[in-house]
């Protein structure tokens, strides 16, 4: 089996599972309790804190949230916002930044779309036109999950602060996160999404980063776990798995991106062959990531083929995967058969330069086969 | 090591764990993708919600959550409300419901408490007075999470549906669910929440139930999991862990009420000769909790003691130990220095009738030596 899927989500790790199975056997303990097991988990969770705050350069704290979608609608709602005020998202975000931005919209905020290249990327001279001294929140995702385009993170959020200075800049790290190289400080950010399940460690798992001064309110109630910003008993030995998992990728970050990068490149150059097919990701786009869509077969019809030589593969965001596309290939400015042709591939560490090559020689065959029907 | 205070969390059982280990390696895609392995992962958490359904005999749905508290919200936030309507709660729910009707208060919501009695329990006849047609939501904990109080929802929310017929009914089931016989259609709730790391299975996990008919909005936003009620990839291997430890509680319930009962009636005996020592929990209460208060020996000082013996037990809720007990004494008109001096036993699959023994004993001799000084 080769899964060239790993964007949608990642295999465990093994100290993942092994971390993942002391909490929930000796270490079972409630991080709320008062005696000295609990005591000793709480500090374990400070301890992952402060591993993510010192890997990213963060100037300020960090919440456990039960993954990417809730640390993205904690930001999005709970952030200190002027009322009616404007709200720019980039038009090709996540659904769990788009639809919250949606709800936004809903409430009477003056929500607009930031348009994005043939790459997925932010075009930052567009952006600029939406900047106004109105903008209270901008939340653009810092490497897209359908394209892998990296934002420059760093050059929006001054374009923001510059025009409105009390606004605030989130951004959906999620596909960033443990795959290429995160300075939050140096990026501006206010706010920054994260998700264990992306990175090797288990679902249900997630953070969000918020700056010193940055003012945020909890969007739900209850016993008032990490400092009142995400009530519910931790989900321990997941952040503790997490914690380990930012640990190994950012130790070994540009060995990886090497290796994952050299499969990449691998593949494109032995698709580029193929008639009129368009690659969605640039060159300098996050080497996690390559999207790219042929005319003459449908992305679906690929995966399913491919699914039958035990290669499993995207067709874009699986958290989409059963709604219309359209937006996407919307932004992407996607036309004709364009719009049903993609296929994502997704990388992780796992992965080797041999499953490339098996991919290569089964891809080529498949889509001789079925381009001759048009399927 | 003798863990008595299960009702904050419990040990994951053995099969929790191994389920928990397959779906984060072999298993570990995202059910929301649309290849083979992916849409097989997505019918084992349909086979769960079946599951639930099928044991609590409900008509309607579940939908997976990251834990009780976040199930509460989903409830009282989401739910369709008469604008400024009355909502109804018992004065000593779990802060996962309290915080959140607090919340609904600042909303413009009519938030009134329904007073208990000693034992914790909501006085019927008070209830009675409070309900009025404008009522739209009511919501009582099922077994009450500080002294095993067991409600009588299904009277409860007969009164409601009398004289308001469109008002809601909530029950918080965290600590009645996998420990209680829970008959949904009896009880006539419209909605039930539900926690996995309370019955065996992990952190990071709940559920809630939704009556056929019943409206609900949800109060996160993205890729539309959940039939679109609470959006974030899946936390499957929780989620089958949760669906085996459902499977597990329920086949053997008589049985082990039954051990339960035992080690709780043995402990309540041979405490009785304390003087003055006050028991929280009546004797039809949930037999997984004994609550008591001494006036000579805070539970805070009680409970290191015991420690240092090796016997975790509670001093209240988990949730609310870093915060004031005030709310919850108050609610059941603990006086003096009864406020202070609470002790929260509670019981799970794992304890034995030797461990009520050795606690016992252990137990009169730190009492003993504790109380000498008032402490």
């Amino acid at each position: 089996m080769i899964f060239f899927d790993n964007a949608s989500t990642t295999k465990c790790t093994e100290s993942s599972v092994e971390i993942v199975k002391e909490y929930l056997t000796e270490k079972f303990y409630n991080p709320s309790a008062l005696y000295h097991e609990s005591i000793e988990v709480k500090k374990g969770l400070e301890s992952v804190r402060n591993v993510i705050l010192k890997r990213l350069r963060g100037d300020g704290k960090i919440i456990f949230t039960a993954g990417g979608t809730e640390s993205d609608n904690i930001a999005l709602l709970g952030c200190k916002k002027q009322k009616g005020g404007r709200i720019i998202v980039s038009a090709n975000e996540h659904a769990a930044v788009y639809a919250t931005a949606q709800e936004l919209k809903q409430r009477g905020y003056d929500v607009v779309f930031a348009p994005v290249d043939n790459y997925g990327k932010v075009i930052i001279s567009e952006f600029e036109k939406l900047v106004t001294p109105q903008v209270t929140l901008a939340s653009i995702i810092h490497v897209n999950n359908e394209t892998g385009a990296i934002n420059d993170i760093q050059s929006l959020s001054k374009i923001v602060k510059k025009v409105a200075p009390k606004a605030l800049f989130h951004s959906d790290g999620v596909q960033a996160f443990g795959k290429v190289e995160v300075n939050l400080r140096q990026m501006g950010v206010d706010m920054y999404s994260m998700s264990a399940h992306k990175i090797g460690a288990p679902k249900g798992c997630g953070a969000l980063f918020i700056a010193k001064g940055v003012s945020v309110n909890p969007i739900v109630f209850g016993g008032g776990q990490e400092g009142g910003l995400r009530s519910s008993t931790e989900n321990v030995g997941a952040i503790m798995a997490f914690g380990k998992a930012v640990e190994e990728r950012y130790t070994c970050l540009a060995e990886t991106q090497a290796k994952i990068s050299q499969i990449r490149a691998y593949i494109k150059q032995n698709l580029s062959s193929i008639e009129g097919i368009q690659f969605l990701s640039a060159d300098d786009s996050s080497p996690y990531i390559l999207s790219f869509s042929t005319p003459k077969v449908r992305g679906e019809v690929m995966q399913h083929a491919l699914e039958r030589r035990g290669i499993l593969v995207g067709t874009g965001s699986a958290c989409a995967s059963n709604k219309a596309t359209s937006r996407i290939a919307e932004a992407l400015s996607l036309k004709g058969k364009y719009i049903d042709g993609v296929t994502r591939l997704s990388f992780f560490i796992y992965n080797t330069l041999d499953e490339a090559e098996v991919f290569v020689k089964e891809y080529l065959a498949v889509y001789k086969e079925l381009s001759k029907y048009g399927a």
